[in-house]
């Protein structure tokens, strides 16, 4: 089977554990509900989740150990959506070509539909059962989405909204823990489950694939049109956000992220049947959407 | 030791912890980390975290396993407080007699303060020894403070802002979720501890408790002054709320709070040692903040 087949078939199955997550749920008020469902359900690439589940693949771990963190990762990265679209964040109309979820349901049950998704993460791992790899990945998930992860690399986005004389140290940093922190939890929790194998080469290569994803995100946002990007473009230039491209121009920003992607591929090599990700991180670096 | 003082001697060992706990925290955003401390050391009567560890150690349950679930509820108590006060919810300025979160940090930081926290909750859980208690407590706390538990509460709230024909029923599930889960939770979590000893009866107390603290909140908002309170009053009634008093005005809600009141007595009187929870009870139906 070549890459893009099996990209997709892990995809519909997770996305089939994953409704069932969110569809099966009792005793959620229904607009509630709905406002939940919607931005699950708005598609996406499911990158992160898929990420997992191939990285489990190539340790040989179970795909019933790493979904219901999969299935986490991803309600994680949507209510991280939800709240960033918000009015008072980056203020955006569309996502993936939908309407974003305060545009649908107002402000004050967008603030609930992401706060509600957040908790089902970690209920959802709470479920699990609990063997020590499950100890160390919940908090490991915790550490990477939290306060010293992600949330604070929304943070130095936001405090350096307006910052024209940011250094790449900076910039870098913001990505590290923004768009960083995530992917690395989807590679380095699979190795929880496998005896912690490759555990630093994983969190390597994670660290380049986030970076290559959010360059690439920044290089689409100048080059790709509204119908390839499902939201409003140029978004960043008019919004005055500091960029890898207003940072290094863009072939600057080019050659950045070919760096950056043979660092990744040099990390995956090291991996045993790393070649999967190898073709994902080919898949980042190439990619139109 | 008379209740008063019990209380206030529990209320500071949590906040010594609490506080370690939030001040400890390496990697964080530097004005995140600042956002996230000026709600949590904002005072309060950290009701839930105390009623917790007086629920603790009535049934013998050693505070050691308990405190990371009083902290974590706190965590969430204080995120949800956050998220509620924000312009697109409640619009609050005032909380506990200080500037709320977003006046001081605007609404971005709030936004991301409170979703710190929440996350907080659960990475504080999830680096408690895991037992058999522990998963049975974790997906208690998760159930809840979610979609199913607190946060539906919170939908309802707003979804029936404007409803003026609005029935005691559903004010009672809007209170049930809103108020009522996190307190059940306070009381059930301990049990958890104990084999679930008096499971039941705690459960109903709890709900009991939840709902008389709803009702003496409405009655304080329409009866006490901003120093006793701390935030602006008579904002239920500016807002068009629906509450215990508007629906069924002071004196039946008064005997509405004596009767639920009467209710929470009648099941702690069924717990050993359950002495304690009455009094407890007592100090919610005579507050006057």
């Amino acid at each position: 089977m070549n890459f893009n087949a099996e990209y997709q078939q892990i995809k519909e199955l997770f996305e089939a554990e994953l409704y069932k997550k969110i569809d099966g749920l009792l005793g959620v008020e229904p607009t509630l509900h709905s406002a939940m469902k919607y931005s699950v359900q708005a598609g996406g690439k499911r990158f992160r989740p898929v990420l997992m589940l191939l990285t489990a693949k190539a340790l040989g771990v179970d795909f019933s150990s790493i979904m219901p963190y999969a299935i986490a990762i991803e309600f994680i990265h949507t209510y991280s959506l939800i709240h960033d679209d918000l009015p008072a964040m980056d203020n955006d109309d569309y996502r993936r070509g939908k309407l974003t979820n305060h545009k649908v349901y107002g402000e004050a049950m967008a603030i609930l539909a992401g706060d509600a998704l957040l908790n089902l993460a970690y209920e959802t791992i709470l479920r699990a059962n609990k063997s020590i790899c499950d100890i160390n990945a919940g908090r490991i998930l915790a550490l990477y989405a939290g306060s010293s992860g992600m949330i604070s690399g929304q943070a130095l986005d936001i405090l350096n909204e307006n910052n024209n004389s940011a250094t790449e140290e900076e910039l870098k940093n913001i990505h590290y823990n923004k768009t960083g922190k995530l992917i690395m939890a989807s590679v380095i929790i699979p190795s929880c489950f496998a005896d912690n194998s490759y555990f630093d080469e994983l969190k390597n290569y994670g660290e380049n694939l986030g970076l290559l994803f959010q360059i690439t995100d920044d290089l689409l946002d100048v080059t790709a049109n509204f119908n390839d990007l499902g939201k409003t473009l140029n978004k960043d230039e008019n919004s005055n956000k500091l960029t890898f491209v207003t940072l290094y121009g863009l072939e600057g920003a080019k050659t950045k992220a070919k760096t950056v992607f043979e660092n990744a591929v040099a990390y995956a090599s090291l991996v045993d049947n790393g070649e999967i990700l190898i073709e994902l991180a080919n898949m980042v670096y190439t990619r139109k959407n």
